[in-house]
């Protein structure tokens, strides 16, 4: 049976990472968000499967991954999941570990970068706070993402099997966030992702040899593949990038 | 060999919901944190360990759990390791996982609440920052402390063994995190959480029942629990709680 994977329509968000996830694994899925047009179209239908009363594990937020009776939230969880099945996390224990430390952290980046245009919280609308976005911003573009992207280069660069993947010798759902997180911050801030870039050529080469994968290529060529914009979770305000 | 347990000194802040899992668990752990007075003082060594050139696994942040050669860093993921070793998660994948997604989702409150006192970052004192803070916090405490400890409240009541403890019939570190999580609001929104817990009294019993475990009871009781305080996560500011 194919999974079902639940999110708002009209962004790639948190979902995404689910996505490249079932495509690398070249899993059957329904990406339920494609039903609809728009994310005000697709809402209801998301809202009332995660208010489900006869959901025993009720999902907090979107993504949400079922499969079959198995109903799993949290980006990262969904993760865990997948890659014990489809070969996406190494079998030992520690390094199955590791790989999911890892996302956690990645996780944490792509909050920042969320809380970077709304840090007055998203009941606000980004003009009513772009003052404060300003200011946030101005630490995780000069701070925080240097700190979070060095963070990757060290581990490539330690990683006993080499500098191919993040851990061991083969591809794995981090290497996949990783990814997806550099596309987010090259769509967000350009600039500041260049200057970051240019002195982490691990995680560079690293996001180039993912965008190569087959299936990743064919995913990112389909119109499956969903460009950035100004809803999601990663946005890119040019006053921000400086 | 004692597990090594490396934090910041002089906070609970998100090292105590590991702390808590230790102390349950009945582990023999040394706390780095404590060869310290202050958070000036341990800091070097905290950072020195973190910075260590020879960790295959480098953490990105505190809190960082040793155990012999294997190092973990991130909350959630320390939680994981731990539950399997010391029979605070079900065996079972599915639940075990559950339990997981249930730590995630309180790991994004915990997040949350520190964002309250501290929208636009940490690299702004609190005093800088304290009309956001107000600005930020009237959602948080309105709108996603209800939300967060409903869902919760949700997850005891659909619970099929019954809502003594969020998953199965037996106590795992989710419930540990939810009386931790519990108790910094208790501290840092008490007017609030006293409202909402009105509301929710499977998640008001089951913090009562957590303080009551008697290896819990006995560490409450101990010079080893720490008081929350100004420097942490969760921050009592009266005015951002009316």
């Amino acid at each position: 049976m194919a999974y079902e994977l639940y999110y708002w329509t009209g962004i790639p968000g948190r979902g995404e990472f689910v996505r490249l996830a079932l495509e690398q694994a070249g899993a059957a899925y329904v990406d339920i968000s494609r039903n609809f047009k728009t994310m005000r179209e697709g809402a209801p239908t998301l809202m009332a499967f995660m208010a489900g009363e006869n959901l025993v594990h009720p999902p907090f937020a979107a993504p949400v991954l079922k499969d079959g009776d198995v109903v799993i939230g949290q980006t990262s969880a969904i993760l865990l999941y997948l890659g014990d099945r489809h070969c996406l996390a190494p079998a030992d224990p520690v390094e199955r570990l590791w790989t999911h430390q890892i996302q956690l952290t990645i996780a944490d980046l792509v909050g920042e970068a969320h809380d970077a245009h709304h840090p007055l919280g998203g009941n606000f609308w980004y003009h009513e706070q772009k003052d404060e976005a300003r200011r946030r911003t101005e630490h995780f573009r000069g701070h925080r993402i240097p700190r979070f992207i060095g963070w990757l280069e060290t581990i490539l660069a330690r990683n006993p099997a080499g500098p191919e993947f993040l851990v061991g010798g083969a591809l794995t759902y981090a290497d996949l966030s990783l990814f997806q997180a550099v596309e987010g911050l090259a769509y967000a801030f350009p600039k500041q992702l260049a200057r970051t870039l240019a002195k982490t050529p691990l995680v560079a080469a690293l996001r180039q040899r993912i965008a190569e994968q087959p299936r990743i290529k064919a995913y990112i060529e389909s119109d499956r593949r969903q460009a950035f914009n100004t809803d999601g979770v990663f946005r890119h305000y040019p006053e921000l990038d400086v």
